[in-house]
């Protein structure tokens, strides 16, 4: 049994491309493994709330003396990473907007980074005082963007800030940046022209050979355990 | 006379590192130019909407075209951007969160990139259809972060997605990213040690400098008009 968490962005619903794509690959991965879980969480249905000074002297209080309404503000961020926590695999559904996550995104992202709970912090360890604390978690992230060539390499590359700053962030999501990052990427959206509709073919294809490989890979993995 | 559009984005108020930072540049600006006219933006106190679908088809919207419904979608983006076109200046005071912007800045550039307002777009230019509207404007953002090291041949270099994300987007606010865009940085507060006190003082001397030098600028350029 894979358990599953769909992190959805797009406010374009029904017609996203972002949304089309993590369909087919977790479609495909149902396929394979017929006992997946899924956990829905449409950040564009319910955008995530900003942090606040409360939420932030909340989050920096001893979860033991915490009051209630403490607790209450944030119920939300407890959600989310309860969401996390539970899930092996991470599909985030996104399109690239003004080059990097859209602001809902970031949000939720900004909401997830609690101390404690997803990071610890220990000025012992010096220059380097902050540690994940989740592990083992696949992050598949598939995006839409209305450009083109922000692969490494590409002619905007230096203009790729999604990728790169999810990256970095997905040690909170208890994610090993070197191993377990996927990202499968539709391009040439605003050309809408033959290289955009080359673009959306490759990108279902490699979506349903990555939900091939990870089922594979996870059914090795119990086989072993 | 200088127009300045001061944006503030972090919730700890008067306790805050950029935005007291803010405070040393604007008020030494203030010193040179008594003149100085200044907009207050907080997007702490009042956070920006997130784009949604009904603002993604008001924005596509010709102008002349648009509904009452849809003009009114659009009337905080209007605001935002009037305030942009306005000023000459542009200081942004912000917190790096998570290693970017706080969601609230990013969901200002997300209202504030928009169509026929602050670029064009046109497939007859090519692979790069998208050109900025506005000119001219200096960009200086003020910032404070919990770790060290972002700059350029640092340490944690690769994980700075605050400042090139907003180079990349400086385009829609009218700045020349080469030219016209300044940063200065607080580091270290998490770690508050002796190198902290030393970022703080050395970002405050920095700020009072870059306020001399832009407001000498600004005297020459209107002498040679």
């Amino acid at each position: 049994m894979i358990n599953l968490l769909n992190v959805q962005v797009s406010p374009r619903r029904d017609k996203s491309l972002s949304r089309n794509l993590s369909e087919t690959f977790i479609s495909h991965l149902n396929d394979f493994d017929s006992d997946l879980e899924i956990v829905h969480r449409d950040l564009s249905k319910v955008p995530p709330q900003f942090v606040d000074l409360n939420w932030i002297a909340s989050a920096f209080t001893d979860s033991s003396e915490r009051s209630h309404e403490q607790r209450k503000i944030l119920h939300k961020s407890d959600k989310y990473i309860d969401e996390i926590r539970w899930a092996e695999i991470i599909v985030i559904g996104t399109p690239m907007f003004n080059y990097g996550m859209p602001a809902a995104l970031k949000a939720w992202i900004d909401q997830i980074a609690r101390i404690s709970e997803t990071f610890s912090f220990d000025l012992n360890r010096g220059d380097f005082p902050i540690e994940p604390i989740l592990k083992n978690k696949k992050l598949v992230v598939l995006t839409s963007s209305g450009e083109f060539g922000f692969d490494e390499g590409e002619i905007r590359e230096t203009q790729n800030h999604l990728i790169p700053h999810l990256r970095t962030c997905s040690h909170y999501l208890g994610v090993d940046k070197k191993k377990d990052l996927y990202h499968i990427g539709i391009e040439f959206q605003e050309f809408k022209d033959d290289r955009h509709q080359k673009s959306i073919k490759n990108a279902h294809q490699k979506a349903q050979r990555l939900a091939e490989e990870i089922s594979f890979c996870d059914k090795n993995l119990e086989k072993v355990s």
